[in-house]
């Protein structure tokens, strides 16, 4: 798994290496906008419409099923806990604490990302312990955020709520049991595969050199300068490779941690794994504070200061950090308007 | 306060005799749907549009305000509750447990009634502890269910948003210092003054026969026939003044309460007062389960039964109870649009 990885970054860092060449050139040798969208493109690449995946078609009876199921509470042991309620639509889809509150009010072990744009992702949560966005919707259930006791328990609460039969079954119109986790997980991810926010950066990629402020172009140059496009990469700008936190100095001298977090180290108990995390998706990031793994940085230009110390060894000046900072607002998109609204759940009786 | 309630119950009691008297007559002496339908039109009235408030004049800016304040968890101290928390849309602004989970895991102290018509009451709350929606928001902030310190707090937190600055301003354009606890009550209170929601039966009384099934109209003369109109009276079906609950039998002989509440005592320490709780709106009833003021009995149909025993010392038949249930259906309304979508919120930097 690792080393599948490995390549897809080898071959990320080596077209971003190009790009970055291009583009510093581009930006710094006087380039036109032109130029910079072309870079851009190559670089990053245009957004798609929703997140396919082979194994879990998007139909629009799934997508809104899932969007449902994402509302329902039901389905956690007190009753208080949905997939919206650590993803809000209204705060971008994440929930603004340091770690997420779940069932009987126990904190989660790392901060809530935002699930907007999430499916796009190697893998899931920050160490990557869940394959992908069913997956994660599929654990959660019988995970303390949820604490159901078993499978069988999700699946009862389910059944007892006799408006989902029909929309199981027209969802999963080939399948003897609809009702089922595996069906629940398939709903959510199906409607979590669609939350995709384009937005002015993808304008400027399509070619409308007005959708980036000036700050926001040489923000965009800086951002690739500094090298931070290495891993934050692609279409997502990031969420396509692990790497240590920490590669120069170590995190928690410049976050406010109160704890040191082993990463993927957890999993793997591969030493090359200690520090190591996802790298976080870009994308609405102005909106999801606060940062980092244990959500310890409250304000997004710092976080792009300790960026620049403990990965390369680098003090961003001020022009710097507020043009890379211009550049990541022009990341937050819009929220799709199906998304935005909210579904009317079935009674329970 | 109360003097004043009962008068108004007395020629709301008087009404709605001269109504049973007729629509009985209507209903059980063969008359036309056109009769039902004057005559229910005479009891309970036609619906308006928005629930007005001359001491808070609903604008859009003030309700598009107070529909972002609604989803708000930055006004709570551990940041995990808003509005929208315990009166979620997607579960019709009801968050289907007997009593609701705020800051911290605190349990309220009686189950959380919809928001939906809900300005449209005498009171607010159970109890009648709170005089209009604009009390209820404004206290709620400091209370367990948010858990703020003080309203300064709260001052300080929405001041903490830079992005309400504008939006306060513009709703209240008069203001010296537009961010202020008063203003957030009296915005909450004007979105939740648009929270009507038109049901079939509204249909029927503007004249469609075809709203109602033949036992929802069944269900209406039996509601009347039974009494039940007495006290749930009025356009909202509810909400006008407060009654015992357990006039002729003790109510927690029959509901599953673990408690015995002494219901608007707590509060006037008035004997006439033990066990008296306000009528709820039965508006959107069937969807918002569990039932009575400590959410013990989850099922319609059993409370219905249930209110005929202690209510009226009456032993409703099985035909009784499921014709009224289907009257009580066709109270359940539909989301106006701009209810349904999600506000997003300013970022917190």
């Amino acid at each position: 798994m690792r080393s599948r990885h490995m390549m897809k970054f080898a071959g990320l860092a080596l077209a971003a290496g190009i790009a970055v060449v291009l583009l510093g050139r581009a930006a710094f040798g006087g380039a036109t906008d032109r130029d910079l969208i072309r870079q851009a493109g190559e670089l990053f690449g245009r957004l798609p419409k929703t997140m396919t995946s082979e194994k879990n078609p998007i139909t629009p009876e799934k997508a809104r099923l899932g969007k449902m199921l994402f509302y329902e509470t039901r389905v956690s042991a007190d009753g208080t806990t949905s997939c919206a309620r650590c993803h809000p639509i209204s705060r971008y889809a994440a929930d603004g604490l340091q770690k997420p509150v779940g069932d009987s009010c126990k904190a989660g072990p790392r901060n809530a990302p935002t699930v907007l744009n999430a499916a796009a992702q190697i893998s899931e949560h920050w160490v990557g312990n869940r394959t992908d966005v069913e997956d994660q919707a599929r654990q959660a259930l019988t995970s303390p955020a949820f604490g159901m006791p078993s499978n069988n328990a999700v699946e009862n609460a389910l059944a007892g709520i006799k408006g989902y039969a029909t929309l199981f079954k027209s969802a999963f119109p080939g399948d003897v049991r609809p009702v089922s986790i595996g069906n629940f997980a398939l709903a959510v991810g199906a409607f979590e595969r669609t939350l995709v926010t384009p937005s002015p950066f993808d304008a400027f990629i399509r070619g409308d050199s007005t959708a980036l402020t000036s700050d926001g172009k040489r923000g965009l140059s800086a951002f690739v300068e500094a090298q931070c496009a290495g891993c934050h990469s692609g279409t997502y700008v990031g969420g396509q490779m692990y790497d240590k936190f920490g590669i120069v100095a170590p995190y928690w001298r410049y976050t406010k941690s109160k704890a040191i977090d082993l990463g993927r180290f957890e999993i793997t108990h591969d030493e090359a794994d200690r520090y190591v995390f996802k790298v976080p998706i870009l994308r609405n990031v102005a909106m999801t504070a606060p940062y980092f793994h244990d959500g310890s940085v409250s304000r997004l230009d710092t976080a792009i200061w300790i960026m620049g110390k403990v990965q390369h060894g680098e003090e961003l000046s001020k022009a710097q950090i507020e043009r890379i900072h211009a550049f990541l607002r022009s990341l937050t998109g819009v929220i799709p308007e199906e998304i935005e609204t909210v579904p009317i759940l079935p009674a329970t009786e």
